[in-house]
């Protein structure tokens, strides 16, 4: 089996289970991370991962620095931000040496949508240079936009997509507990998520990859997001939250084409919500209503998505490519 | 919006039923199609399909004839056989004009299964000649196999896959509601399906093609099927069957790896059956437990999985291609 060269962009909690995930894969050969952090800097990534077999790997400060102690990857796991423009400024080198990158960028999952000539020139560099960008995970990447889109496949009509994903996040960690508000005044937390520095990412990508698929073309796209209100104290090991507090969010995405809202994405992610699940109904025909009881657990399955879209990409066109222009996601 | 110059091969019911569904999409225009049936051989599709605006299009006796009289198609639905060997002897001239094909012949959503011989001629014919040849639908072609694969995408780890469909075929067509054995006598629709007369055609190249995704060397691969028993009489517009006769089907197909049965797909497809719906598990990290309600109905989708394919391919490069490595199934 010819091994995939791999190297770590961010080493974060999200980077370092992707690096221990990636480690597990028997096509997967690590040649060394990048990361700003001085603290991590120098280090081994035995040293960050706890996995022995790491130990001649290691964490540089730069793209360049890698390249020129650790040789060319193929594929480089960017898991730093969710914001399409810093992705794009932190990725474009990669492509111009002609490495293909698998990102957790949530806004590079549709990266048109908000930036559509930093898309474009990211396009244009991975073609000209023969390298492959891909934004995946599971939310955004999977359960509320390409499954949604997996479903319509067998549709002779599609009508309108509605998706629901119920979160416990009381299961997930830290960072994301405090992302969704988690102890914080609920007006405080909508007001935040006004300005762009707490809620989900992703959401309005998700919306409107779903409608690129569909071939419609979208008026309005809007998008909302409510506290949802603790109705008892809540602890976990990351954080604490008393009655009437923050205690998560419920944020809801909207298309409208032609004067009807066809495709509704339903996200409610808060500590100890009772029955998580991922659901998504078709209005077509045949109609379809489908259901993931318990839901698909975030944080391995992102990691998992990103990793397992490595294979894929190298079997696509260069370019800058979305998860439904390449191979149906699998194992790999 | 350029339009894909599309020809319908075999125009039996399911064939009626796609090129109806052709007729609808804005990116299709109908040439002609191609039947060996001297009572339609010259007839206009719209004769055929009670759709005023195919009038000019008409049904050749073979592709020559077709060439001929309407040029050349970029794309054929083909929808004539289930067997490998059958669909690559008519589908391989097609393929020598660079002419691409979407079939919904069982045997080709994994061709290298029964006939590697034969896939890897047609997929070199393919290749030399710039065609892409695809078989699809809804069942082979999506609900007991792409989507299942689809779901792996998100797992760190996959230990087994498990599918169940349920199929009322009271709803169905009739030469379904005779292919699972309605009326007969139990023992005799079990010789049927062990002379490979009768049953569900395509299972074992569902199972092929999961296995296929993730990477699984099969040791075994076993089909089983027994009859359903009618515990009522009933009557559908298309059979009668009384109490104690055949009443449907139920098919099952397991794969050893390694001394452990890791995939089963388990399909159940009788007349009056309650609870229909199509689930699936994956055991694995994260477990997902997936259902879809009351099922993916079948001729109406399998028409909609092949016509929705014709644009997905003409994207792919040339060769005998799997649903799994075009892009994701999707509506269009």
């Amino acid at each position: 089996m010819k091994k995939i060269k791999v190297a770590q962009f961010g080493l974060g909690p999200i980077g370092i289970e992707t690096l221990k995930l990636a480690a597990t894969k028997p096509w997967v050969e690590i040649i060394g991370g990048i990361d700003i952090d001085p603290a991590k800097i120098g280090k081994s990534l035995a040293d960050l991962t706890g996995l022995p077999g790491l130990a001649g790997a290691k964490v540089h400060r730069s793209l360049d620095e890698l390249l020129a102690a650790a040789g060319k990857p193929e594929v480089i796991f960017h898991t730093s931000v969710s914001k399409i423009r810093a992705a794009c400024d932190q990725i474009e080198p990669m492509a111009r040496h002609g490495i293909s990158v698998v990102s957790s960028c949530e806004e590079l999952l549709f990266p048109a949508l908000r930036d559509p000539a930093a898309a474009a020139h990211l396009d244009a560099t991975c073609k000209q240079f023969g390298a492959r960008v891909l934004g995946t995970g599971v939310n955004p990447g999977f359960v509320m936009d390409v499954l949604p889109v997996c479903l319509t496949g067998v549709c002779r009509s599609v009508q309108a997509v509605h998706v629901q994903r119920v979160v416990n996040a009381a299961t997930r960690r830290g960072p994301l507990q405090k992302k969704i508000g988690s102890g914080l005044p609920p007006a405080e937390f909508e007001k935040l998520f006004s300005e762009g520095k707490a809620g989900h990412a992703g959401l309005k990508e998700s919306a409107a990859l779903i409608a690129h698929c569909l071939g419609w073309k979208i008026d309005r796209l809007t998008e909302t997001c409510k506290a949802m209100v603790a109705d008892h104290d809540i602890t976990t090991p990351h954080v604490s939250v008393k009655t009437g507090q923050t205690c998560g969010l419920h944020q809801r995405g909207e298309v409208m084409v032609a004067g009807k809202i066809v495709i509704t994405l339903d996200l409610k992610m808060y500590l100890d919500a009772p029955n998580p699940h991922d659901s998504c109904q078709i209005e077509g025909e045949p109609a379809l209503n489908m259901t993931i009881s318990t839901g698909v657990a975030g944080d391995s399955a992102t990691v998992s998505a990103v990793v397992n879209a490595a294979p894929r990409i190298l079997k696509a066109p260069p370019g800058l490519l979305l998860m439904t222009d390449i191979g149906v996601p699998s194992f790999a």
